[in-house]
Parts: C-alpha cells; structure tokens; sequence
C-alpha cells in the first residue's frame, strides 16, 4: 500500500493535486511564454503569472490546509506506525510547503512573480543587445526580493543558507563550501596541467555546417532511443535550454536550441534535457498530481541530465553505435572515417566564456564563480552594478579568459532573470552525485559499455527508474544515494572519473 | 473619457480584470491542448481546464463582485450621466455575467467543464476511427447538461433560447427561424439552378499537390498581408481551425490546418482566422483584460473572418493580386496563364459532406441542418443515438447526397464535443452581417475593387476596425449594424450578393 486510505490522508491528497496542478498551469504559462508567446504579450502574461502564483500561493497557505496538515503530523508523530512511508513524507513536505507558504506573504508573492515575469523579458532583451543596463534595475529588484525572502524564511548563519534550502533541503553555505573546495583545488591544478600538455586537439569538425531542422531531429531520436517518451513530452526550441512538468509525469516537456554552426551545443543539450525529463516521467504514477511528484532535489535532478550529457552522451562507447547514425543524417557534412576525431572534440578541455558549452573539466569552475558571486550579492558585500566586473575578473583568475561583452559574460545565463538564487550550486552538486551513482550502475549492470556500443539503454534507463527517479519525493536526494551507492554523498568518485577519463585524453 | 475615475467603477476594473485574465489562462490550456499536448497527458489536462474553470466561476459568482456590481447598477438607475458609456456597459455585462454564474451552481461549471475536456479527447477519437460510438455516451452527456443549463439559465418559451442567449444576446429560437427561413427558401431554389446550368467549372487545379510547409507560410503571408499582427498573435496547426485569445488584444492566436492535396482548405481557413483575429486585436486598448475586451456577439465575429473569407478572399480583385504571388510559391504546380482557371474554381457551387468546405451557396444549408438537429436535441425530440441516421437523412433532403460515414457526416464538427449548443446559428447570421456590412463599406470606399487589385487592404482594415472592432463589447451586435448601415440586421444583402456574384458565374 503506498497511500493509505486514512480519510485525512485522502483529504491531504485532494487539496494537494489542487496546489499542484494549479503549480502546472502556472508551469504551462511558463513554458508558452519561453516557446510560442507572441513579443507584445509580455504584460497580459506577467499579469497572469502573477495572478496564478498568488492563487497557488493561497491554497497552500490557507487554514484548511493547515489544519489538515497540522494535524496529521500530530497523529503521525503520536503513532508513526499506523501511517505509510508515502503518507508520512506526503505530511512532512505538506507542511514545509505550508510553513515556506505562511511565512511568504500574498503581496510578497505577487511582487516576487511580478518582478520575475518583467526580469525574464529585460533579460532577453539585455542579452540580444548586450547591454547589462538595460538589465540591472531588474535584477537589482530580484535581489532585494531574494533577500526579503531569506528573511522571511528565516535562516540561522546567512541569508543564502535559506535560499540553497530551497532547492537543496538543509544544505548550508558552509557545507557548499566544503563539497566545492576539493574540487575547486583538483580542477584548478588539473586545467593547469591540460594547458601544459604536448596534446592538442582539432575541433573542427564540430564546426561545420550542420542543417538545424536536422539537429533537431537527430537530438529528438536520441532522447527517444534513451527512452524519453514522446506520448508524455515533445521537444521545442527556446533561448536557454530547460525541462518542465504541469503536475504530471504525462506531461514533460524539454526544450533544446539550434545553431547550424554548433553541433554539440544542440545534441548535448537535447540529451542532458531528456535525462531530466525521463527522470520526471518515471516517477511512480501513484504520486501522480500530488506535491510528491517531483524530483527529489534539483541536485538530484541534475545529476540524472549531466549521467545522460558528460559519462554516457560523451563517451567513445555511446558514439560507436550513435556516430554512423549521426553521419546518415548529415553525409554531406561528415564521414565515418571521421569517428575518433569527433569523439576527441566533443572532449576537448579548453577554458571558455559559456558555461553550458564548458567542458566536464571547466564545467565546474563556471558553477564556483557564480555560487560565489550570488552568495556575495545576497550578504550585501558587492553591488548589482559591479557584477560585469566582477564577473570578468573572476573568469580571468579561474579560467584565465576574459569576456569581450557581458552577453559573453554575466549576461548569459536565464537563471537570476527568474529570481533563481542558491540554484548554481546544484549543477556541480549534481556532477558529484552523478558520477557516484554511475560508479555504482558500472558494478551492478554488467557489461554496460557494450550495451552502450549496440545502443542499448534499456538497463541503465531501468537501474535509474528503480534506484532513483521513482521515489520522487518519498525519498531525499541523501536518502537515494545511500541506499542506492551504500555511502554518502562523496566528491572523490567525479575527481577520480575526470582524472581517468582526461589523464588518458591528455596523457597526463 | 472612457471609464471614469468613480472608485467603484474602478474596482469593477480590477475584479473584472481578475476574472478575464484567469479566463485567458484556461484558453492558453485549451490552446495548448489542440496545438501542442502530448496525448498521455489530456487526463492532468481536463482536471486543470476543470479547476481554471471552477476559480474563474467563484471570482464573478463572489458576493463581493456581485455587492459592487448591484450597487453600480442601482447608482446608474438613478444618475445615468455619472457614467461613461463604458461604464454602464461594463456595469451591465458584468451583471450579466454575475447573474449567469449565480445561477450556474460551482457543481455544474465543474461537471461541464470535464464532459467537455474528455468529450472533446472522444471526438477526436471517434473522428480518426470514423466511429460515432465513441462519441456517443459524452455526446449524450454534453446534450444533458446543456439542458440542465438551459434550465438553470431560465427562458420564456423554448430550452433552446437559453443557449441562443449565450452567443447572441436576446436572440431567440423563434427569431433565427425567422431569419433563416427567408435564406434558405432562396437557397434551395437557386442551388437547383445552379444545379441545373450548363455551366461545369473544373477544379482539378487545386486537387494538385501544394507542398504542406509552403501552403502554411502562404497563408501566414496573407494573414499578415490583410493586417493579422504577430507581434501580438501566431499562426500554428491544429485539427480544426480556430482563434483565441487570452484576455488581451496583444495575444490573439490563429490556427489552420494543412492537406497536400486541398490548397484552398488551408489558405481560405487561414484567412478565415486571421479575419477573426484581427476583430480581437483592433478592440480599443482601453478594454483590454476587462470584460468588455471581447467581440460584442458570436455572430459579428464570424462576420468578421466570412468578409475575409468570401466576398473579399473569393473575389476576383483580391487574386488578381494575390495569384501571381501564389505562382510564386508554387511555380511547379500552377502557372501565371491559369489565374482565370483558379478564381472559377474557388467559386464552384457543389454539394459536398464537409461544412468548413462548402461553397458561399451550399454553406448556409449546412447550418440549417445542424441547427435543426440541436434545437431537436434540447427540446428532447431527438435521441443522441440517432444523430447518424438524421444527420444523413437531412444531407440528402437539403443537399441531394448521403454521407458514406460518420467522419464526413455527423462527427465532422468540433463544436458539440466542446459542448456548443446554440453556437451553429451564428454562422449564416455572420454571413448576413457580412453581406450587409460589405454592402455599406462598398459605399463608404471609393475604388475598393482597385485597391483590392493593388493589394492595398489599409482602408477595408480602417474601417472595418472604426465602424465595428474598436467597439469590443461596447455596443451590442445590433447597435453597430444600426450605426455602420443606418438599418437593423436584413437578409436581402446577402441573397442579393448572392444572386448577383454566382448569377454571372453559372449565367443564371
């Protein structure tokens, strides 16, 4: 029995699928406003958002829910035993939701949703023209709202310690610290010793001329051989690559972008998309329209993108029996004589301005920077408008690269146009619980890398469903890591994998 | 002025703008659910369309929106020179609307709203397998609760009226007998002269193979040639064509549909739209995200895409100019010396099974029937299961052919899946706008014919958005025809164009 059919319970899950499936809608009006929103709406759908999100926000944090909620995590505290684990943790989240929701104020919501919608089309606009003040009163606002809600939350050393616990329960500013300074330490030396070797690599290849519509199609088979469902999802184009649900795991949509002279920008992002999509479709149906059905944390769920995009999409195994497929859609443009080339650019170490482009070395030197960056906004100790600095000059000393514009620079990524603060963290935390869990996978699925080479995916796409994108939300991102890996969470498995896998590409 | 700055008058704005915009947002789902929803995922979708519905119902069936609303009502009474025009035209459409949702219980909005979503998902079933089985226990179910509105709604003579009400105000069974009667006693006569002229007119020209892709950017052309802005609005592909909007003239969004071997389908469908969509983006930004923002009747909307459709899109003028464009899109199909060939036989007069197919005569026979199966389905005259059977029956009482199956017959309309019942008859009263209003433009325009032949639409676009768009909701159907053409609503325009354009092409 998953639910029991404690008639609370049952009421629990009702009002639930109200605030969840109110949550999607808001969800659909997000995705349109990325993929099919004609330019001269943006204010009927900021108005919208806004609106949704505040009736969201009233479900969630009104008294009935309260006091359903309130009093089952009484009983359950009374008599643990005469609950489900599904319903137990179905109360715990309820109640953080209602608590995160009581302590967020209606105005606060509606300013917050507001200035996110309105951040959204500045950034767009701030990117195409490359001009960061056309930007920064927007996102100056953002901040001021990301600190007033850290307040609102409440935290016990920083205000981003209640921001980080949005997206990662529990996890503090020190412990992001201390998970990203050994890697922080390998990376820095290792690049080093990549840029000293006698090894280069030509990426030529990757630049030619590749017909989009035909990008396009190739990444749309790929993430259906992978197993991606197509009868739960589709795939569009939009500015910055993202994956979203309405509330259901029938409903995942990823999107992806094209340009015809970057192949591995649209392919590689198609894959790492879908990895995030399968792991929303594959959720058990039984958490289906429930505050439970979603991806445990957003590390987690990075982590089932990144295991698809860097350890599986880039490796030589994968492209054995991708790559001559990949030259049937494009004769013209490659040969199969071309293979080793391919595979050795789609791996090559080379510090650059674009961290979803960035190399699975660099990758995590662009997460660094940016979680240091925002943890400084949020505790007052540098200014929106110094940012383009800032950010150039913390590239020249990590990366030793220096952006020639801030569309190459600070105003790259989506991700604080949408108020998204203590989220970068999660993309390096998720390259550690990748390479762990697939540490794991390589001693249970035997002989996985000749599955790989004849394009089987069917036991990996298995051992993830089980071992982690099932649980949902029953389980946390620390709980699914013991339980599937038999430790803790542990950065020396990805230092170990960059190691090996570019100590051979580089020969260091 | 346009709304006063009477507080009252402006808290109807804003609880009125809260009403149509969450409107707007169960239109993106239900835009989203025609264009893009991936098939697993329309169980989540109808309990979202279900509960948009229900919230939308609760905010004009508060007791707040109705206090305001009664006490502008009741001030308006006793001063009407306090207020504005659009006032007292917001004040009564929004009683309107309080008045209807008080009477339509939470229950019933609820109940409607999933019959619909899952109806519609039957249709399109049904359609595909050709199999009205499928359809019929939701059919059943649709017809059931629309006379359980019609009662809740309340009427004088017949449940019918009901229903009637809410398409075009005030209008009654009685009434549209009235005035179809006239139309379809000329139509009848006149489609056996026609039937029985010495003239045959060849289509074969546009049974030729148009590539999809092609037809699609064509009519994109022409939609924006004509004045369909999409900066505010988007052409997509759906399996009945449509337009909507979503609670702003800044997001108006057409769809079409496209078949390799139908070009006018798809073109004049296109058009079609985009003279809908125009209506909904030239209503006066003053309305916008109120109530009022919105065509005044289902009648003077599809006046507005028919005028676009067929005295303007069928007309000789008009492809003078547009056909040589047209070679050009498809320079291996057709030729620049077979113009005449293609004007001819967009105008062939000829029974066919598909209502959005016809031609200007048959069309309005089309209509007749499914009006007199509705308003035989409301009063309980006739049983669902039946529908077949009478569908046919009439088909070849009225247009002398039998369809082969239910796809071409019966189920070959959206409409009823989306439980419209009343909606039919605005059709040909659209057409009966559009002659009559075309009849005065010809008037007020010098030298239309030439300006059509040059490609020139400026001045049709100006005043058809001065005599009738701008308006919304302002004045009622019946008031702009009065104030455009000086005379109440009168069928003898529309006979008259008739007579006279296929008179010449059939020599009658």
């Amino acid at each position: 029995m998953k639910f029991s059919k404690n008639k609370k319970i049952q009421k629990l899950i009702e009002l639930s699928k109200e605030a969840t499936m109110l949550k999607g809608i808001g969800e659909v009006l997000d995705w349109d406003q990325n993929v099919n929103m004609p330019k001269n709406a943006a204010e009927g759908r900021s108005y919208q958002l806004a609106l949704i999100s505040s009736i969201t926000h009233q479900k969630v944090a009104s008294d009935q829910f309260g006091e359903v909620v309130k009093s089952l995590d009484k009983e359950i505290k009374e008599n643990p035993a005469k609950f489900t684990l599904y319903d137990r943790v179905l109360v715990r989240e309820s109640l953080r939701a209602y608590e995160k929701a009581t302590k967020l104020l209606k105005d606060f919501v509606e300013r917050e949703s507001e200035a996110k919608s309105k951040g959204f089309e500045a950034w767009k606009e701030a990117k195409e023209k490359s001009d960061f003040s056309i930007f920064e009163p927007f996102l100056k606002k953002l901040v001021d709202l990301a600190i007033e809600e850290a307040g609102l939350l409440g935290y016990e050393d920083s205000p981003y310690d209640a921001l980080l616990d949005k997206f990662e329960q529990g996890l503090t500013e020190k412990q992001v610290e201390k998970i990203l300074s050994p890697l922080r330490d390998f990376t820095v030396s290792f690049l080093q010793k990549v840029l000293n070797s006698n090894i280069t690599i030509d990426g030529e290849i990757l630049k030619r001329k590749f017909n989009t519509q035909k990008q396009l199609e190739f990444g749309k088979e790929l993430a259906e051989d992978s197993g991606y469902s197509f009868d739960s999802g589709r795939l569009d184009i939009a500015p910055h690559p993202f994956t979203t649900e309405f509330g259901t795991s029938s409903d995942v949509r990823i999107t992806t972008r094209v340009d015809e002279g970057n192949l591995p920008d649209s392919i590689l992002s198609t894959i790492h998309e879908s990895g995030h999509g399968m792991y929303e479709q594959n959720i058990d149906k039984a958490l289906d329209m429930t505050i439970l059905s979603e991806e445990t944390s957003y590390a987690m769920h990075e982590a089932m993108a990144r295991m698809w995009e860097n350890p599986i999409g880039r490796s030589k195994y994968f492209w054995n029996y991708q790559y001559p497929r990949l030259v049937r859609a494009f004769p013209k443009v490659i040969s199969l004589g071309e293979k080793e080339k391919f595979i050795s650019a789609i791996n090559i170490v080379e510090p650059g301005f674009i961290r979803v482009d960035a190399d699975e070395i660099t990758y995590n030197l662009h997460i660094i920077l940016r979680f240091e960056i925002e943890r400084d906004l949020i505790k007052g100790k540098v200014r929106v408008k110094d940012l383009p600095e800032i950010w150039n000059s913390k590239m020249q000393e990590y990366l030793g690269i220096t952006p020639p514009n801030d569309a190459l620079g600070v105003l790259q990524d989506v991700h604080w146009s949408y108020g998204l603060f203590g989220y970068f963290p999660s993309y390096s935390i998720g390259n550690i619980y990748a390479a762990q869990l697939m540490n794991k996978m390589n001693k249970d699925i035997i002989g996985i890398n000749k599955q790989l080479q004849e394009g089987d995916y069917t036991k990996i796409r298995t051992w993830l469903e089980k071992n982690v994108q099932q649980y949902g939300k029953v389980l946390t991102a620390g709980e699914i890591c013991e339980k599937a890996t038999g430790e803790k969470l542990n950065s020396k498995y990805l230092i170990e994998y960059l190691e090996d896998k570019f100590g051979r590409i580089y020969k260091i």
